[in-house]
């Protein structure tokens, strides 16, 4: 058995760690990441300062799958200037007040032309929107909707001082090597900019996973994916066919940190091990939690549940893109997420992989009637009272471990947390109770 | 992809539709129909001017599996007249007020001994039940429960002028060929009398339906069966064996007129295509509904579902047969079914039609990953923003388009109504993502 | 068809029978039984006259799996006297006083001394518990919480005039012949002392079942099983493999006799014939009740269903054991179980016996629409009105009588009960309109 990732993690300070994860989101908050560009690669930088990461470049231009890897953006400042000089709209204040990927543009238009290119939200005059334009060349300034009402007949000075030009498009891989080469992925979009909870809070989670498991005892090797939304998820899969195959479990990991419970959608394959270990983790976590169904719409898990993958990569979330009036605005800043549901999300998903690391099938060496534990001190030690969990764990684990039912099967159907199961397994295999089956998981059957 | 009846239906005016249906309903409403005979006859005439239908006949004493034909019975007049000569029941009043297939009766009796042939019902003072003696040679009369209370101590003159010889029954069928010999099975019971929801309703909708397919392009052959109940049926399907194997989806259709919420009755199998098809345009059809299990009794589904057939046969109702007070008796009339009623009804029948005709299983012809959909124009052109769902159409067929899944089952799946999804299939086919897959529908396999 | 038990059981005077059982168990109830001595042999051979029960003997020693036959145990007397010489804790008054299975001893204590050999509940100030210690030589006393807080500071004399020595461990079986050699097991644990429910309750249902079996028609031969629990089911299953492979059915019964519900929990497998005959025969019973899942916890089903025999016994209760404050205490006495609830708890068992001795598979042999009931008097007379439960359940079984839905399988989905499923069998059997089919039952299939 692999040792307790989560007993490791339950011997820290967990508020102190959740206090690290935010002042590092903090850190992050400022930059303007895209796609491609400048702020990504800073991204990356930092988060290497803390694992090992291994960034690969893809140039403009190559093909992967049906996309093609765009230009390279980069940008210096934009703003709206009025009659008199004044900034009305100022990169410099939110890199949200550009639209992401605008093409470079010096020109004077009055209100009525500039009006198309702008974006505000009527229903949250103070937020600024996020918009982007990747893959139709187009420009366009975000603002609130405040701003937008002040705006008067005028003539506007209008500058984006960007780039887009052949470049390369980098993405963050941290590898912990584990006993078999089996892989989990943990995939994390890291293209947003000044946005927190989507997906700063995904990118700290990460992070402290990855620095939580290097150096461990591992039965997995662990694969952290730090890319850029969509294309770069498609670059990686294009160019890492093999170690696709390779993954066994999976999960995208984003908004975690804001004060909702969680959310956690299934895979494609909807009943994969991985779906399980994170429905038993949240039955278990003690926070109001909701298991939801694969849908095709979301973030990268589309391209890692794509038919020809069909990998068994689900979703973690607190609350769900799309759904909280924050989400793709200013107001997902760094006052909308919190230290603690950073760090309880990361305790949630180190609970999940203690049960993927350590779900075997055993068989009962006595599989004819109970063995007698009382004999070997493994039950109480007066007649006509109550088991306690202890013992019950121990009971399910005998009966079921006919080399059908794994852990977590026995887990699942007995209503015990994994953690009772696995320690009544590890004791029973210590008193030579049960031994480990020879069944080969059902995942490597399809290589 | 053949183009949506539900669209055509949708471009004429529904409510003219309906009430054209129930004045169609009000000109069959006087006849006396039985399971042979003149009514039947005349019935099948007057729908045999608005669709092409073939009448065949069968002659008395001809064996029909278990059973036999019976001999024809025809009527003139039936009535009890009291001593001073009154008619107190007359069946040139309502044809419900002689058992239906009563032999020719003349007679004098007391009250008392004309008792036993009298029917009424208690709880429903004015209103005349509806009784039938089929396959027992029998007589009587149905009345109200006033005009049974208010028949004193007297000698009664009873006359039923019928005939019961060797004759023929008829049934009729009316056959829209498609593109292939799998045939679609509507079937409705023709030999009620004077009962409109039992089964008028079923006999406009069938004939309406029958009018709006003629001469489109199917991809099914259909065929509308009307027929005495279940002597009927089982006469058809004895001499229909091969054409009984053709049957890929079929359809009873009953009592569809009232102000009642729709109920579908399954097939015998439970999961047939039609079954799903049809739980599928309930659950997106507005209106209430409730889907029922197989049971054994009822129509004649109760003969297509036999053992040796088990074909895959519902049965569409709005308000359940025997459910409804007015059920079997003179208040089953005009008055009981609505001109919306039937043309929704009509409605609802096509749009699982529809299901039927496009349902299809295609592959992706890029299943690694999406396909980059916006340098098709099938794509939002603003990044940020959430997608409709003519978006969320698509991306929900290229992920399950893997030749498992038909766009029946990524429509259950996703939530989304079959239109919605079949207009997807058709934009990604005609974009050259999707390909049809070469997969054989379950029903062929069982031939 | 095997006649109906239930038809034999109503013939009888149900509340008379259930007096019967309940002055059967006062008869029981002062003895102080144990796992082994004097007290089960003397149960043994009140119950043997009045069934035909075979006695086995186990020498203590002989190994049975993982288990060892333990020393025989028998007791005169035991009692704590203060030092004015009064018994303030005597055996004689109840059995439950000593903890059973307590060594011989004679001392004299301080109270100090003397308390961690002494168990009470606080919560429960009048009762005495039951407490053993079987597989660990230990003494001790058992006391209402009242009787421990009047204990003051004393020399106290303590003796225990008890036996461990050689002997034999003894369980009793009566065999009832059936037709085949496919048994019904029936096991009781016949251990405990003077408690009631727990389970004289089980022992005077199985002992009035056996009676009312002997000499019967039976297609199933039946064992009921009177063990100590745990180490005598597991003593029998070691000396009886070949026969516990011929178990098809079985049940443990306990805490039959209380006022509460039902309660039915699942053998192991979850589905076999055993669980749905008694879910049936719950449903139809007119009493409160609740099927539960299977747990590795309880009584002898823990034996039975270890992963090595894996048996189809489930285990029939009134009030769950451990769930009620009486269990296991001096409370649970005749005044806890009712000759009602006895008599009802057998009706229940006997009526789920008829479900297993009549459960078979059946072809119709008029598979092409339904046969004509009318020709043979098995359908109503006059069309028109609805049709009553008997012939709703013959048009059921000619439905499905396919040779691959058992009566069982027809019951449940018809939701009528069994016997009007079974009576409809018999008489389209008798009318030559069903034939049995020669499917092997699923249980065959294991041997």
């Amino acid at each position: 058995m692999s040792p307790s990732l989560l007993k490791v993690l339950d011997g820290e300070n967990l508020a102190g760690l959740g206090e690290r994860m935010h002042r590092f989101a903090a850190e992050l908050y400022p930059i303007c990441r895209s796609i491609t560009g400048a702020g990504i690669r800073q991204t990356l930088a930092m988060i290497g300062e803390r694992i090992s990461l291994e960034v690969s470049e893809v140039p403009t231009g190559t093909a992967v799958f049906d996309w093609t890897i765009p230009k390279e953006w980069n940008i210096r400042d934009a703003y709206i200037k009025d009659s008199h000089g004044q900034r009305v709209v100022d990169f410099k204040r939110h890199n949200l007040h550009v639209v992401n990927y605008s093409k470079p543009v010096r020109a004077t238009l009055s209100l009525r032309e500039l009006q198309p290119h702008l974006h505000s939200l009527a229903d949250h005059p103070d937020w600024i929107p996020y918009r982007t334009s990747y893959y139709r060349e187009d420009w366009g300034f975000c603002l609130s909707h405040k701003q937008m009402l002040a705006l008067e007949e005028d003539q506007y000075e209008v500058c984006i001082d960007s780039s887009l030009e052949a470049g390369n498009l980098v993405y963050g891989e941290c590898y912990i090597p584990g006993r078999s080469k089996e892989e989990i992925l943990i995939s994390c979009h890291v293209c947003h900019p000044s946005l927190a909870n989507d997906n700063l809070s995904g990118l700290t989670v990460a992070t402290s996973m990855a620095e939580l498991l290097s150096g461990r005892y591992l039965r997995y090797s662990y694969r952290f994916l730090l890319v850029p939304g969509t294309i770069g998820a498609i670059a990686w899969l294009a160019r890492n066919r093999e170690t696709a195959d390779r993954v066994r479990h999976g999960l995208v990991l984003t908004c975690v940190g804001d004060a909702g419970g969680f959310h956690y959608k299934k895979s494609r394959r909807g009943d994969a091990e991985v779906d399980r270990a994170f429905a038993h983790a949240l039955l278990h976590c003690g926070e109001p939690s909701e298991v939801l169904e694969f849908s095709p719409y979301g973030y990268d898990e589309r391209q890692y549940c794509s038919p020809g993958f069909n990998l068994p990569v689900g979703c973690l979330m607190r609350s769900v893109w799309g759904t909280f009036p924050e989400y793709h605005t200013s107001a997902d800043n760094l006052g909308f997420i919190h230290p603690d549901q950073l760090s309880r999300s990361l305790r949630l998903c180190v609970s999940a992989c203690d049960v993927l690391e350590n779900n075997r099938y055993y068989l009962n060496q006595n599989p004819c009637c109970e063995p007698q534990l009382g004999k070997r001190n493994l039950y109480r030690s007066t007649g006509g009272e109550s088991i306690d969990l202890e013992i019950n764990a121990r009971l399910w684990v005998l009966n079921l471990s006919d080399g059908e039912h794994s852990l977590l099967n026995i887990a699942e159907r007995s209503g015990l947390p994994f953690s009772a199961i696995g320690d009544a397994a590890q004791l029973l295999l210590e008193n030579g109770l049960l031994a480990e089956a020879q069944r080969v998981p059902e995942h490597a059957k399809q290589e």
